[in-house]
């Protein structure tokens, strides 16, 4: 159990207004979470404080070694005014799966837990509650070692930070256009691809920047060792359904484990849709096309739930979805993951967490 | 052109004392350069200011995206007092690289020297002069936009240290033991490998601690794809005298293009010694060390120049090279390099750039 002490801000700023559109993290609320790392000392000092800036030395390992983690999960206001979050044990669980690939100390659950609930009971204000609007929360640790050698550092911040946010892609669940890269690599087996930390997504930079001169939003991923197994978007993991079964990449070590993936796989077991783990080509997925069995393609991440995908891009055969528009079923696990998410829903697999 | 603005440090720090062994990127010097970017603007406001902490929003994109890249270099007190670089168009030429290759703004090759030259210049007095020694330099580039999407960065921070250092090994130009992993990978072709940027090195800790704990220094790591040619050792290239040949693995997108390699590579020309860039598997040195051939194994890398490798494990097997001694090329490399850095050899490639 944390002792958190607290310091409210003297010069809290104005909320969004309800007509602001909330372009994704862009606005920060009045506090946030800080707790520091020593070795010999443990995780300490655990505080909320008025939301300011880091000051860091120069030589601070996290601005030349990559020694960063994150996370991302959200905040609802249910209709009856309930503060949910939607399955914070899930992204605990993947935080210190990350922390132990890289060399971060872990942090207790139940304290990652206590730290999340803290920061969004003290903003709660903040939460935002038209449709398709959140609290997004952002936890992150950086290594702050004032020190060039490489190796783990000995001293971290553990920080959270809220941001109230509106649709992650500006047109809300609109199909998007994805292209399938087959120049650079996102991650490897051995590598650390399935931990959220920064250097995958530095990588993917180049070959997004190439999708969006193209007119395509995102890059979806094929594995680095053969070239030809479908592996995520980055942002999001990846569905297809194909002649009547839904079908996702195995996490194999260098995909992220999603929590809307895993929230989407469960879903079609309770539904009885036939749901496969397994390696997908993108062979397949062309020929299915051609053949006209793949019937719907979605994305899935925390910060845009679901993302119908009306177009894919593998070399230069373009591959039309559902004609462009959003699947039967896309629709279905987005309505029914943010009906839980918002409490409208019942929520049989105890997915949220009340904020009390 | 540059027009660097200066600020004077009003506190200038005691600069360590001549017996101070100057452990490796702990001590910094009085001043840094720094230089701001912002989309539209492009690189402006350079200026040398007292060394001083950092201030970013917890937003700031470097702590989530792993959006930041670095160089390293050495400045040399001539025996005549000249203050020397070391082929710094190399290290320019490979930072522009990084920045292409992770989508950060470039920075013109002669602005990017006109900085390191009037740094080093600014806080010539902290270039030690004891043997070993010399004034390790750090650029590095951090992506600063307060925003949580995923894109390249439209605000960066350039910014120059420096540290007096003594040799990355305190063991000094003693042999090295090195661990060849065959679980984790570092990098693969399409993906960050030959950039220098944080996510190459937070892919390593974990592996570096293993090796570690079981007594060897640093890790020599296998291709992420077949898992059986060498790459290189994270912190350094790797070298193999074979049968009379000089061997180093060919640079193939995944390693990083060291500046002292390209120098033992040109050494070796010079000499008459035959050198080979080419894939090595690591049965071809297993062999080469069972049947006697395997004369020398060395490193290169700016910070200790050349690592003499006494011992290499690959899972069980144990090979001791040179008896655990320093090879004779591994030597004469060393002492040829460090000899035109510090002036005492004629500089016959003009690798040597003086700082007026």
């Amino acid at each position: 159990m944390l002792d958190i002490r607290i310091e409210t801000t003297t010069t809290p700023k104005e909320l969004p207004k309800a007509d602001n559109p909330l372009k994704f993290g862009t606005i920060f609320t009045d506090h946030m979470f800080v707790m520091n790392y020593e070795t010999g000392k443990g995780w300490h000092d655990a505080r909320i404080v008025p939301y300011q800036p880091i000051s860091l030395e120069p030589s601070a390992m996290v601005f030349h070694y990559g020694q960063e983690m994150f996370e991302g999960l959200k905040a609802y206001k249910a209709e009856d005014g309930r503060v949910l979050l939607f399955r914070p044990d899930k992204n605990i669980e993947r935080a210190n799966k990350t922390n132990r690939r890289i060399c971060i100390p872990e942090i207790p659950d139940e304290d990652f837990l206590q730290a999340l609930k803290a920061i969004v009971k003290m903003d709660e204000a903040w939460i935002p509650t038209k449709q398709g609007t959140s609290l997004y929360i952002r936890p992150f640790i950086i290594a702050t070692d004032p020190f060039l050698g490489v190796r783990p550092a000995d001293t971290y911040l553990f920080i959270i930070i809220l941001s109230p946010v509106g649709a992650y892609y500006p047109e809300g669940l609109n199909p998007v256009k994805i292209w399938i890269e087959d120049e650079y690599v996102r991650a490897v087996k051995g590598g650390i691809g399935e931990a959220k930390t920064g250097g995958n997504y530095v990588a993917s930079l180049k070959s997004q920047v190439k999708a969006h001169e193209e007119g395509y939003s995102q890059v979806l991923w094929l594995d680095g060792v053969e070239r030809k197994y479908i592996e995520e978007v980055g942002a999001m993991n990846i569905f297809f359904k194909i002649n009547g079964t839904i079908v996702t990449p195995k996490l194999n070590g260098s995909i992220l484990p999603g929590v809307t993936r895993d929230s989407v796989i469960n879903l079609c077991k309770t539904w009885g849709l036939p749901v496969e783990e397994r390696r997908v080509s993108i062979d397949e997925i062309y020929e299915a096309h051609k053949s006209g069995t793949l019937e719907e393609v979605f994305g899935t991440g925390t910060a845009a739930v679901i993302s119908p995908v009306g177009q894919l891009r593998w070399e230069d055969h373009i591959m039309k979805v559902k004609d462009g528009g959003i699947g039967e079923y896309s629709q279905k696990f987005y309505d029914t993951i943010t009906g839980i998410q918002l409490g409208r829903l019942e929520d049989k697999f105890n997915w949220t967490v009340e904020v009390k």
